[in-house]
């Protein structure tokens, strides 16, 4: 269950409204590297954890923490919108800089939400919920984990760079820090389920002599050309969980040529097709 | 520039047609970890790489056997709806294995694609181009790719045990196979880029110094009791990028209550808001 | 069924054609408060009404006239159009005004409609069906349409106050005059089903003894300091459907704590979960 | 700022799973009736209240109250799919029972969560953010909230009905009940908003003089027969906001037949268009 | 302006009602071949209609008319539902006809819309307007229009055969029909624009000296062994638009290695691509 | 099977780097219009194709040069965003130019991407693999083929206007010229096909008679003034695929009043609709 508090996880100032910067900072709302994917992908992996019951604790913990990070996001699009041009009078789009603010800002954030943030990104694409990934294996949450951490950090310092804010700078300072802090969360993890060895491939419960074996290790290279190698770690040496060696090869189309024959008449084709 | 032969990468038999398994093998072409979205990610990862020309063309040969993957899908789909029940007949609803399969078709593979493969994923949910990610880091893409070959290959065990046709168990070995080497291929570029330490926090290029580090290595509990810490190891030991050591710490609201004052009357709230 | 004429239901007149405003008059025609959702709204609820036949005759009237609002909308943003920019040469991104128009405008305008409008939002997001509200319970419908009509008013006077062109000021105080009426009519038949007591709560054909009736009118806190109850009508009082009295409570996790067990082997998750 | 604990608000029972079920439930979780639309469209609104603080914190309150009922529901899915079917033999088939669950079920449960909860409706659509409703305006906003809990219970009380495992029923009565409160709760602010008279047309904060008010209270009728005015309550008597009296008049085409002329030919229509 | 009356366009009779038959026929009314595309389409291409005036009178009247199938199907849907179950027992899952009706019906149609046609297609997918087509070129919309009536009518023959009902074998016989006018309809437009030599390349109002003309009637080979040309028609003789030859070609990399160089160090790329 | 080179099919040169244009430019590769809707729509309909090979061959070969189209559409969107303004500081705002590129900016480009090309159109909003038409007739998907190239060429000649950089320009003009070749492929295939009597009403292969044939060639009109019929080659003089004559008919509403009488009690409506 959940409870709350009146005040924010840390501190959110805002010196120099800027309504562009607002749309900006929606990306880390709603967009797919934003903070309502983590919060609700780190809930539901916690929520259909099956296993090790100390992964669905610390699950709990971090995607709560996210809700947070949501919230104060929110409150920063909604002061970077104060006093922001809510009309598109002559005279306001002589001066330009209130021009260029006015084509970077999200018109919704005016008609629709009135002054406020929304579930959104930054091009007002709405947040979907296809992004929250829980395949039900640990090892490959745990990856998507770093990865949307990963992305999320890359977001982060570059809305940092894009602003001049002290007060933004600062805030966005704490999100850098907390992004740091969950790629070696979930990268920990990782390590107590193996390291590569141990872990992959993912899912290691699959039994890997039911696979294909003489592809499993081979870099197919499809260069028309026939290229020879280009020197990279995957053409050569042991393979990264261990378990044998990397090959090259060239792309082969072994499986002919398939045919699906004619139409069926009850799925109404054109009668050339019969 | 790319190229095309009449043949298959793989052999793609069915034996006995089932349009409740094509639709299962949908969410392996439209789904989130399926073939359209690999494809497309290391291609545009490759369309837009700076920086060692080496992972470009490497990404540029693996998104074209991607390619190749789609193709014998798509064959796959079709060829297991050979035969597919085409009307809602009485008499055929009450043979319970045809009901069955009706219950698990795609009513829009036979009104909509006439017996063939869509790009959608096992719910008829369009393949949506949000899930291509490319984020100009090479680190934050190689564990998308990382983390994509992950879930695509515990997909594609799961389709290889709700099959028992031959063909299909031995079609979907191959693709274990290719995703057991794609895991290994995108790890061991991270090995390249300098492993946990050498990598993280990612991007390894913003200065730690400007992010609030006092934050960076805290595991913070948002737990309402103030348990103590659960005995992972985010909470204790050397950080995984090596940088500095994990502390545990409960949850603080530093940032004070927020206050947005009143509503701006051009938004046209309610009077009491203004 | 449905006829048409050749003329607008309202004078659709622009003086000062500002392609900036087109976009976001977009917001009116496809977006989620916008008319093509009412008009659909309507109708749908008015194609599935089951009980007293009069409510349906009315949904169809206004679900009508809502497609001549589209009609009028659209011509307001060809009109808008009118003279856009087409293209990026330098001389005209030099003048501030224009430049201003042109961050404004949604370039599909000019490269994917030709200076139409389109079924989209301000943003470009398409019109969604899931916007599309048909309950089959009459009152729920109705909430759905003041909730329409009250937010499409909002978005009708933050466009009025956008523009200063006489011609539009003119036809959206037409359009807010038509939400004027249409609020009133849908709370019209509220009125009709019983008002709050005989109405609440929804559905009100469901049986309240079936309920866990001892949370059916508590104000649960959630606040982590329990906080005394703000002096809100909603911690006292008569409730609102006349059947309880309003109490406050602070929040108890009386569920337990779930445990989902190991992994089913058959999910191919890691070992370390079965 | 937000906690947890590792308790349900309510407890969670299932005694026979059942997958199909499973499948309804997530309508409650991710679609547009469902718990993350109103826990995020409580907490959007909260986020970004101006004026009155009470409401702030009173919609802060029950946002992180519907966190909870989605904790709740994710479980609940996860115990309905114990055990569900994985696989497509001919044997499960032939078994009348396990056929028609096979059919209910959604495949994605087996193949893409694991037998997990995902964050999609019953169709398996995505949640999506343009469903949360924040406008900036109070009264527009808490009809938006009454609407959520109307078509809220409506659901929950059919899927209280689609079920007779009596975990469930004893569950699904909890959400009911706190739906019940819900519904009240809103509208008790709407009564502090000034009930009908105080609060319509919103926003009540337009100056009702710049509407075109021959057209406010008049109810339309487009029926071509020109058929007298149905005994609706919305044709005669007093407004519901007190501030005029209904009419009921024709449907008149008084805008004139549009003419937008050429086509630009810098739009490259065809010669014929220009 | 539009206008309605009570009736349906055509009779609309169901015998045996089918809850998965409405789901199939939830295709004709939400999806991309449907009648709300049609609709839609049409009226937006009459609203932005510039040139000769004809054509904008005549996509109102089929655009109208569309609305009232949109209705006709609506209602088929609605009376396909009656008496649908609406639980998930055990005794009716036993019956296998009604355990195959559970199967292909769409849970939401009971549980999200009480036993009503929704604005979705047969997997529950919401309506998009991003299938609107509208482009201002008139032979490019025509074009839209006769690939919409053709998958529109591919769709109705084979709703027409999934069926046994006579009601709505006869119903279906009448949408068929109307597809068949349609198609020969815009096939009418595209004749009086000129037929193929007149109309295309579309827009035939761009001049073609401006495009690289050695590419413009050539069949390009991508095929890897460079096999000899296929027989068809698309390789030699005239050009389909009278203004060429069409000629047979071998794909040919003349654009050069493309290379971007290092990564901006503004964009937070990993070190190594600096 | 498909192949790859390190080359691109056309050269591709940027003189003056504009971001705005590079947002534009994104409508070609993930819009609606755009190559990855053609590369998927051509390659499912060969991987779906039955009946003449040669259909299925020549899909491939269209698809697999599509694929050559995104590579260079990509690779100008990075080229264009050379340099782009990545922060949002007063001093650049004040330049009107860059104040104007930065409003046509899409800011995903700096903060999600990182100066690459993404799965989006000009607006942001992702690719959607509903674009995708494949609907086992033939003739039904050449229409949309020729509908595709058309709406996929007038796109392109409004890019050409766009800009007036001259490697864009010759990039654009050879795309051009790959549409017009595109539109006389599809339009040969129409003619082996049939043409207009051989192929209409698309499908052929449903037999006529058993279509409602009174309204298979009458043009219904729907104006509610009976207005005589405009002189349009579709209301007169033989139909367009040669087997009847056309008609002029008003619309009259045969159909009667539908009656879904009162609601099933198990929908939980309100009490007033049982």
């Amino acid at each position: 269950m959940f409870y709350h508090d009146s005040k924010l996880q840390y501190k959110v100032r805002v010196e120099k409204p800027n309504p562009a910067f607002a749309n900006m900072l929606q990306q880390a709302i709603g967009g797919i590297e934003g903070e309502i994917r983590v919060c609700l992908q780190y809930l539901f992996q916690a929520w259909g954890a099956r296993g090790p019951k100390k992964y669905r604790d610390m699950l709990m913990e971090t995607g709560t923490e996210e809700m947070a990070h949501i919230e104060m996001l929110a409150t920063a699009v909604a002061l970077n919108l104060e006093g922001a041009p809510v009309s598109l009078q002559e005279e306001m789009a002589n001066d330009s800089i209130i021009g260029a603010v006015m084509g970077g800002m999200n018109p919704r954030h005016v008609i629709s939400s009135g002054l406020c943030a929304m579930a959104v990104d930054s091009n007002g694409v709405p947040f979907n919920g296809s992004w929250v990934v829980g395949s039900g294996n640990l090892a490959a949450d745990m990856y998507a984990n770093v990865m949307a951490e990963s992305t999320g950090r890359v977001l982060a310092t570059r809305l940092w760079q894009a602003t001049d804010d002290p007060g933004m700078k600062d805030f966005l300072s704490f999100l850098i820090a907390r992004d740091t802090m969950h790629q070696n969360q979930w990268l920990a993890v990782l390590e107590e389920l193996g390291d590569l060895e141990g872990m992959h491939p993912i899912p290691n419960s699959f039994p890997q002599d039911k696979e294909q074996q003489e592809y499993s290790y081979s870099f197919i290279s499809t260069h028309v050309e026939g290229k020879p190698a280009t020197d990279g770690r995957w053409t050569q040496g042991p393979s990264m969980d261990g378990k044998s060696e990397f090959t090259y090869d060239r792309a082969q189309p072994v499986g002919g040529e398939p045919n699906l024959g004619k139409a069926d008449p009850r799925a109404f084709g054109q009668k050339e097709q019969l």
